[in-house]
């Protein structure tokens, strides 16, 4: 069973973590017949922690978990957190195939996603 | 002549800047018949700032600049610094109009973007 674990930076601001939530429930629900398990993590300021989201998707039976740092940037949570958190969680469960994505800034997408987001087409 | 200005938050890591400039390119490959301009601008580290970036595209003769903050959280940038330095350029320059999309964390086609970064489809 594969889960999609979406991590996010966290902030001290309530609504810019509930608008992470609300993101992972539009992932949840495009995610069928590819990920039977969607869940968020955080780096700051909030729960769960990527180590909690890592063992949340082992729980629930992940033998494939895929990372996707919510981040727009190569900074120190990119190149060194989270492939910290993995590996301490992929050393406890090497019957577990824990992969990081690259970050969603580096995605093929981004640049039509700028775009669209500067001038919306209208909805025919 | 349109404009859109990418506002990013800017790095004291090059390599992380260094991806902006690569974004802005990609959507300027992509801007024809939208925007004559596409530029970059950021908010802390580096420079152009915002009032420059806003600058530049008045001084290049836009009439109308679209600043897209490439942001993926509603946190202080976007709901405080970014309004801030665009109603005191929209003040010196009233012939122009200045408009402030969503940040692109509430982009319609993240959810879609998220997975495909998990697993990506083989190329055809």
């Amino acid at each position: 069973m594969k889960a999609l674990l979406l991590v996010a930076h966290g902030s001290r601001r309530a609504e810019a973590n509930a608008e992470v939530h609300r993101l992972v429930g539009a992932v949840r629900r495009r995610a069928t017949g590819r990920f039977a398990l969607v869940k968020v993590a955080f780096l700051e300021f909030t729960e769960p922690t990527l180590a909690e989201g890592l063992e949340a998707c082992v729980a629930q039976g992940a033998a494939e978990v895929v990372v996707v740092p919510y981040l727009l940037s190569a900074g120190s949570h990119a190149a060194r957190d989270i492939p910290r958190a993995v590996a301490a969680r992929q050393k406890a469960h090497p019957e577990v195939t824990i992969r990081i994505a690259p970050h969603v800034g580096l995605a093929a997408g981004m640049a039509d996603l700028v775009l669209a987001q500067a001038d919306p087409q209208p909805e025919s």
